[in-house]
């Protein structure tokens, strides 16, 4: 602690491509002071963006990888400190493989153990792990703490954590992991918190946005997700395609010669409501286009989440609450009416009118229907703060 | 049509290690006279069995390949046929791509096409136009019909016909073929000629045999199946694995280093209940064995088909009737009770006596529950029957 005050709260969510991040005041209940993001890290041309209230910072930075990306945020971020420290590091790390459900603080011997999971989430967990390294490079007097998109998930039943393939693999780590964890834990919480007798019942979340999965919550615990193994399975997503036949990458191999990068490329990065509006990831883009091919992708993102409510009903044993969040779920007045359309027989209707108007309750059947929007980095500087706590 | 009668008809449903036979006498609805099957095709000692009424033949016939076993096949008919010919011949065939719904006379055109489509279905595809070719040289007068496992579902709205990849393999054929069509044609022909009032309603055929899949039923037509691309998807099977999320594909190439006929076998052999349990792909097997790996292998069949029940009610927009047929369907009252247990919030509920007693009704919620003994061959013969007429 320094004379200008307790160090604060930094929280870095690492993409391949991105660095976001946000600076929290420490205490029971973090407060934000201000985010922002690098983006097209690894490109020629990455650029800073910082908010601060209502003031926007805009600049590029050239061509950096995480480590530079962080250094030109922590210029941008010295005058906001006024001198005080940065006294924790949060990080949103895709995968804590099956020892890690908790935040941990990232000792030696945890990020030995994070880098052997590199290869189940090989798109992310080595940006994230890379975010860590520059950090304590860049904070050495930092806690740093590991907040895992897996976590939330690691209470599931056997049966919703295998796939039916031999044994071996299940030991080997192939399993349904889930991911989103840090928002589920969010929204879970606030709906605890404001209707503690939802939150008991039986509870789709479902986050949609550029990611997007649901999750199946008895109690407050998860006990399914529509993501499995790695984070390209169940809803389609921007560029991911969700659900897929095993027998079409099969099918990629055998006629179409492709090799695991070709296909890994294709079905993270071209596959969504990319690869079906042959437009854009964005939903927003979609929306706005009204080509028959964007309407196309928009039809099967609201016909596989519309599927997988049923089966996510089907694991609770009944519903008693749909709550939306994410960029899509947040914003998409349309896509929620979509989604909520003809499911009666749920006894699940939908206000259209609260829908329009945004309003926290969006329904008027047996099924409660809400939009919470989710926090990540909140959860993430609430972990900080608690481990900050327990270091005294 | 010779002195001694008119043709017979024969039906073949060749698998890659197995040549099953039905011969029906013609008629509008025709009856059977006898079937069979050769087993251990491509081993060192193939086997032959046929029953005809309550009289079974069993005979080794060594080394045998498909049209061999036809050969063999032929030898045990012969007395059986009394001088009659065969007239047709009707072919299980797992894919009828885009342009086959419908039974079609196997001309050199057609039969052109199918071979295009071994791509799709390179377990299956061969082996049935393999043993079409042995039927065409042994029969080189009767009518070929081919009977297509895709067929019944050429109807899919498109967002359920379609995956989330580029548009471009949608066209090059990578569709939601689904199969079991046979098995559907014939247990939704059943349910509207015995309960029309429920055909025309919302309706889950459940086909669990050896290999499983549901279809969901609008008004008798498909609009929905848990099989897509190929026999591999949904539901876990004896040994196939059913859903899997395709980053585990991606992960058996990059840090197994498995090559697509390694992954092939693994995933259409050695999975599913064989690989959970590590005993048998057999579900009375397991049934019998209860080693907690036979117990966690039903555990998952069970887990996934009711999962997949409240998907496919989804789709469906609520549902009237669920229906059981196939091996396991027809004769687990065990899986069927299990698979009907905490169903309430959906309006069904199982008579647990009826369900023991095997009677066709076994429900007593407003969701019907219903078992009816499913019938391929059947399927197959009315088609080349309908072929023999249009023929005169």
């Amino acid at each position: 602690m320094t004379d200008a005050g307790p160090g604060m709260i930094l929280t870095l969510n690492a993409g391949s491509s991105s660095l976001k991040f946000s600076v929290f005041e420490p205490g029971a209940e973090p407060r934000e002071c201000a985010h922002g993001q690098v983006e097209n890290i690894g490109g020629t041309a990455a650029e800073l963006t910082l908010t601060e209230g209502t003031r926007k910072t805009r600049l590029g930075i050239g061509r950096a990888h995480h480590q530079s990306a962080l250094q030109a945020i922590l210029g941008q971020l010295a005058p906001l400190l006024k001198g005080r420290t940065i006294a924790g590091v949060g990080h949103r790390i895709v995968h804590g493989g099956t020892a890690h459900a908790a935040p941990e603080v990232l000792t030696p011997k945890v990020m030995a153990y994070l880098a052997t999971l590199e290869p189940l989430a090989p798109l992310h967990q080595p940006h994230n792990l890379a975010a860590v390294r520059a950090a304590i490079a860049a904070f050495p007097g930092a806690r740093q703490v590991g907040c895992f998109d897996t976590g939330f998930h690691r209470g599931h039943p056997w049966e919703n954590d295998t796939f039916a393939l031999p044994r071996r693999y299940y030991d080997k780590g192939v399993r349904r992991y889930g991911f989103h964890g840090l928002s589920y834990d969010y929204v879970s919480h606030e709906l605890a918190r404001t209707r503690p007798e939802l939150a008991a019942g039986r509870v789709i979340i479902a986050h949609l946005g550029n990611g997007a999965s649901m999750c199946a919550l008895r109690n407050g615990n998860s006990i399914g997700s529509t993501m499995g193994f790695s984070a390209l399975d169940g809803l389609p997503m921007g560029t991911r395609c969700g659900q897929l036949d095993p027998g079409v990458v099969l099918w990629l191999m055998q006629s179409e010669g492709m090799g695991a990068v070709e296909i890994s490329n294709l079905l993270y990065r071209e596959s969504g409501l990319k690869g079906l509006s042959g437009l854009s990831h964005d939903m927003r883009t979609l929306e706005a286009a009204g080509t028959p091919e964007a309407a196309q992708a928009i039809d099967y993102f609201v016909f596989r989440i519309r599927r997988e409510i049923g089966a996510m009903t089907a694991i609770l044993g009944g519903l008693d609450a749909l709550v939306f969040c994410g960029g899509i779920g947040e914003n998409s007045a349309m896509i929620r009416a979509r989604l909520c359309e003809g499911m009666d027989w749920l006894g699940l209707t939908l206000d259209a009118a609260a829908n329009e108007a945004r309003a926290p309750e969006i329904g008027h059947g047996r099924v409660r229907v809400l939009v919470i929007p989710t926090d990540e980095e909140r959860v993430i500087a609430r972990a900080v703060n608690a481990a900050l706590q327990v270091a005294g």
